[in-house]
């Protein structure tokens, strides 16, 4: 539940103040043309005054009306790995704390660090990305929004968070194949092409494409401030 | 992020500019004599306050001084089916969410019949709980209280949770075997008895009661009022 501090009714007091009683002693002033009785006002007003503001702030806080929070979203980054998802999920997640909401990230590696047996197969992964998306559909009904990105590779997971979620917004990250190799971020390219690793994304484990994604980010063709610009643009209409 | 919006700046202006222009009037007729003057001064000021007031507060809006929330808490109950935890569990949630409080209710069989998958052998009971646990603790931190139930029968899989959370107040739920077995409310004991269903906690699978439990809550011997009485003292320094 949100309150008000006493402090910030006291601080809001003496802000008004300032401008209330000036207004007063110039309107006292121009109805009598003394300036005594002005003055005379405007002290006792001062001190009757900030006692009646500070107890109508403490009533105030009480009520509800009016208070609302933004319209929580679910932003979700799915692509290859080392496709550019989390850069431009951490980029977001910054700007949006920096900014005062409330806003989770779930990444990946993170979640996965928490739970090391979840495993690679389809159905595992299916499974993993249907609790996160149970999560994330959670915290957006309280009023928190979530940047997550994931691999994600299958379309049945995704619709399944998107049909949880009120406000899913899919991001999809479709640097090509090629270029994600290139970068390697974890060098786990190298390793899924050694034969080190199995169940790998875009090597020996499918990528599905979304075909309903609401933005399309091809980092090897446009620079992270432009996608980044996007982004913005297009969660603007929930903030 | 949380805002007020111009309603709410609107009715507060009006609330306060009849007392304010009250007072006003009255300082102004003691200090001049005059009850013309006094009039004149107090229609005059309720127009050029009730501007200033709603520009005050609009601009107030966008200060965050003083803005606070309440301490969020993860109420956990855990005990023997039909202890009586879902419904101690309910009768919270709704006592919390009628305050205004922000609070999420996750429940044993609701979140299992979001994940029909999940199994019942010690393994993966613990994964199950330590999986509740981390979403229980996200909304925490993000402002949620959270008013769990869950059988949760091992004191590794709790630890777990108590360690990720920042307020844990863990509700054991003592209610002995034979009153739970007795009330049977989903009729699963009696298929545990006739061996129709295996891992069945207090029949075929071991429950671990918990040692540091903050609230003891033995339903045979306390009535439902009396526990919950218990429940609101303790949660009213989170509130």
């Amino acid at each position: 539940m949100f309150k008000e501090n006493r402090t910030r009714s006291f601080i809001k007091m003496l802000s008004w103040r300032v401008w209330a009683t000036l207004t007063t002693m110039i309107l006292v002033f121009i109805f009598t043309g003394k300036f005594l009785i002005a003055v005379s006002v405007g002290v006792v007003e001062v001190v009757a005054k900030m006692l009646l503001y500070y107890i109508h702030e403490r009533i105030w806080d009480k009520i509800r009306i009016g208070r609302q929070e933004s319209k929580p979203f679910v932003l979700w980054f799915t692509g290859l790995p080392s496709s550019g998802k989390s850069t431009l999920a951490d980029k977001t997640y910054e700007y949006l704390s920096k900014k005062g909401y409330k806003v989770e990230r779930l990444d990946g590696d993170v979640v996965r660090s928490f739970f090391p047996n979840t495993g690679f197969s389809k159905e595992e992964r299916n499974t993993h990305i249907k609790r996160v998306g149970f999560l994330a559909s959670l915290l957006e009904n309280n009023g928190v929004s979530v940047v997550s990105s994931f691999v994600s590779p299958y379309e049945e997971s995704r619709e399944f968070v998107r049909n949880l979620c009120d406000n899913f917004i899919q991001v999809y990250v479709s640097t090509p194949l090629e270029e994600c190799e290139r970068r390697d971020v974890k060098g786990l390219y190298k390793k899924a092409r050694a034969g080190e690793i199995s169940n790998f994304t875009g090597i020996s484990d499918p990528y599905q494409a979304p075909k309903d994604a609401q933005i399309v980010i091809d980092t090897s063709k446009e620079t992270e401030e432009d996608s980044f610009k996007r982004i913005k643009k297009y969660i603007s209409s929930y903030m």
